[in-house]
């Protein structure tokens, strides 16, 4: 039994294939998103404060924390700040620091900058998750030492040095390598979440079913969990969230476990809710009923976040109402 | 290569593996439509002549005609309406006069009655499918016979004398009984579409799980196409849309090739045109591409049927161009 334990100072987490599919909220990362890198830059850490306990209303079970951050005021005042390996390691350490002063959910901590993840997993409290090592030699050397010194699990990402391959079958060879050079420095495979790579499916009609039938095999034959960028699949096509929800459920069915992604959309979410009812993780469906509330405070006006602040606000009552009962 | 081949006078849809999703329109059905009931019991077909273009304009790809009404008011002046024996078949041929006069997709005859059996299958224009036959034994005597005669295929539903088992392995082993006793009659497989029937989730946890690894084994080991009563799976549950929408595709990924459904409902079927996208079964995303646009026009307060009917004319329009340029 494949299980991915990952921690915060006070909440567990497990990955895995008996196991609720596992939400990783994206929404915590500068790349891409000019305001909040500029209130960073700021030193305005609102906006994280907001997004993380928004995901957390909202169904993620981890928060992604990325640090990729270009401070452009900064950099024009201190050329250090051009530097990432400069930038990175101090704003990871203090993501961390006001995250986890809001929330207790276990984090993953995602950075291309070694410092950064090093910092990340001194600050990080429990078990957090790295993201990521790839089959890149260079990754690999730098990323494991550090996976093993922390006993933490790592995302491993199925592109190498020669980038990434359109060729299912390479990016299976590529975690296996992965997986293989893990076990090289003692790290166990169900401390590796592997990411197939999603390809975009209005680009490559065969992106869906790539990746249904290598999770199946990562699964199988290296006894893995999974994960993925979920939304990559419907890059470029109209209504893509249509797209998203009826890919994740086929992730699910074919056995992917987690994703990395917008947990503040609720048609994914929803699609993600009925598929663990229908994957038999969702005892007594009493989830799925508790989140179709949720859909029709969204009917009668309420936003996704709103309604499902309320909801997790009412159930946080009610369960410490029966925990005074008990 | 599985390839259920099913015909009008002038349309083929075929259900096979590597073909899209087929949708089967449920909607003509006076059983538990009383209103519709009443209607043709007074000769009044314009309900059917609308829900069959409806159906149609929505992505039905093939019709299903049950004839299954009682006819109270009739009953009480004559008591031969009393025996669905006498009800059903001329009622069964007269439904099928009607829709093959607005429509030219492909019928599904569906009774429990032999002679509405019969008389559908002398009734309708190309190569229907017959629905259904069951592991019972005196259904297979009666059914089977048509089946051979008429050179149809047949939908068969894996019950059988004991009833309806909550055990998988019992249920394949039924439809296993059915193709077996199929081929004695010189029927092939690939002319059998099981039912492995779907217990709703909400009393059964496992429903969702069963489904999907019994579609898998009458696959790989029977070689047969599938179908099933979509819907049940969220019967009792708040939110049934969400559930039916999750649960297609994940059926899909799965293996199902066929439903019988309401295609009037666009939530069940977006999640059916994006699986078949990512399915690799609609090249270049057109048909999604064209599909996002009723969704627009749904979205700008058109209804799902309008919008489809609207798109629909729009399509024969540009394909007729398209025709005379070529």
């Amino acid at each position: 039994m494949t299980r991915t334990v990952i921690e915060s100072k006070s909440r567990t987490v497990t990955i895995g294939f008996d196991e609720p599919f596992c939400v990783i909220g994206e929404r915590i990362n500068p790349t891409g998103r000019k305001k909040l890198a500029a209130e960073l830059e700021a030193g305005d850490f609102s906006t994280v404060e907001k997004d993380a306990l928004e995901q957390v209303a909202c169904g993620a079970m981890v928060l992604d924390v990325n640090s990729g951050a270009v401070f452009t005021n900064k950099m024009a005042e201190d050329p250090r700040y051009a530097d990432n390996n400069f930038v990175e390691p101090m704003l990871m350490k203090e993501l961390i620091a006001r995250i986890q002063a809001v929330t207790d959910v276990p984090l993953c901590i995602d950075s291309s900058v070694p410092g950064a993840l090093e910092n990340g997993l001194a600050m990080a409290e429990g078990r957090p998750l790295l993201n990521s090592v790839t089959g890149e030699e260079e990754r690999l050397e730098l990323v494991l030492p550090l996976v093993k010194k922390y006993n933490v699990p790592v995302v491993a990402i199925s592109n190498d040095d020669t980038g990434i391959s359109e060729n299912p079958d390479v990016r299976f060879a590529v975690a296996k390598k992965i997986v293989e050079r893990a076990a090289d420095f003692g790290i166990p495979a169900h401390d590796i979440v592997v990411d197939p790579l999603v390809m975009p499916v209005g680009a490559m009609a065969t992106a869906g079913r790539q990746v249904f039938t290598l999770v199946r095999r990562l699964r199988d034959e290296l006894g893995v969990n999974t994960t993925c960028g979920a939304s990559n699949i419907s890059f470029g096509l109209p209504n893509r969230h249509g797209v998203n929800a009826a890919f994740l459920p086929m992730a699910i069915g074919a056995g992917m476990t987690s994703a990395i992604m917008n947990p503040v959309r609720s048609v994914e979410m929803e699609a993600i809710r009925a598929a663990n009812m229908l994957m038999d993780h969702d005892p007594n469906g009493s989830a799925w009923i508790g989140f179709s509330r949720v859909l029709d405070a969204v009917k009668e006006g309420a936003t996704f976040a709103e309604a499902s602040k309320a909801a997790a606000a009412a159930g946080a009552g009610r369960g410490g109402r029966r925990r005074r009962r008990a």
